[in-house]
């Protein structure tokens, strides 16, 4: 079984990127699923700041998935109303696929309707836009629904999936992928020229 | 001037994807240099955990770059060895590029000999192979001596293209990047299944 990384044009890099090193690594030390890229077509996708990724597998070859991953960009909110995107989306999930998604990538569940009804959380610029929508949006780095995840911004997904990993596999495998990845950030927040330190909400409250 | 990813195969995807990350941000909302993808060729590259991406130049026609970042991957312990690679780094060290690496990337800057004399930092797996070469490693995140920027494994390449951003645009212009990436990492570590916390020691000695 692999874990699908969503892409289409436009996609913000690091939203796939940083979830798709956690689980090369899981794959590699821990036995974890193998990552593929999938997107409508095998054209290579254009992302956010210009990197040119090439899909491993279109939505008609790509088969049964254990997990796939929804990465955000503004691009979302166009894609979030192309039925071909939310359609593949929506079987995944009837099929029991264990769904995720970075930043905006939230409006694309959205709009393949599988969030209804659940917590989420998204980019700190759009959490108005998805409550109004409907959605119980929480100020926090990632949060689960059953077999949904979401994330914040762009960064939260590596976050996210060290914790599924650990939810799921124990503290023992998330520990040797977080060593491999030496994901041991500083945490310095810096400042603007007012003084200011600008962090969403979920930073401050932690 | 754009801002230089060098690629080959076998790279490790987080290595340039975190720092590409931070200079889209930085290009986008701060006027920073644009990012761009070098490789000796334009064929796609085959990165460690299968992503493949395609080269925005090859080292003939990209001409000359503010800053070349160099990735890691047990693939640079090759890549050291080839005189293309070494070559090129070495004519834009000589041409004055900033020069920043991650991971075992610093250990093309030893085959390029552009690290002789100089402080670095590297993947926590081979500081003692990089301090076999006569090279003084530290234990940290992320050092800089003169215009020879080195990080330590992996994710380490985001903490220092902020830091890089803070020292020479200021922390207006970090926090800004910062922000848009959402790069407000939990900070959470993760214990193996003897209860340990395994960590490099940069991370115990901050």
């Amino acid at each position: 079984m692999s874990f699908g990384f969503l892409i289409y044009p436009g996609v913000e890099e690091l939203d796939f990127q940083g979830p798709w090193e956690m689980v090369g690594m899981w794959h590699k030390y821990a036995n974890g699923p193998a990552p593929c890229l999938v997107a409508r077509n095998l054209d290579p996708v254009r992302c956010a700041h210009g990197m040119r990724v090439l899909p491993d597998s279109d939505f008609a070859s790509v088969g049964q998935l254990s997990h796939l991953l929804i990465p955000g960009g503004f691009a979302a909110f166009d894609e979030m109303n192309q039925s071909d995107i939310c359609d593949f989306v929506r079987g995944h999930s009837l099929a029991g696929t264990t769904l995720m998604s970075v930043c905006s990538g939230s409006f694309i569940l959205l709009g393949s309707n599988v969030l209804t009804g659940r917590r989420a959380c998204t980019n700190w610029k759009v959490i108005g836009k998805l409550r109004e929508a409907g959605i119980e949006v929480v100020k926090e780095r990632y949060t689960r629904d059953g077999p949904v995840w979401t994330s914040a911004g762009v960064s939260a997904g590596i976050d996210m999936l060290l914790a599924y990993i650990a939810v799921t596999q124990g503290e023992d495998v998330a520990s040797t992928v977080q060593l491999h990845a030496e994901y041991f950030p500083e945490g310095r927040v810096y400042r603007n020229s007012r003084g200011e330190q600008p962090v969403p909400s979920y930073v401050t409250q932690a």
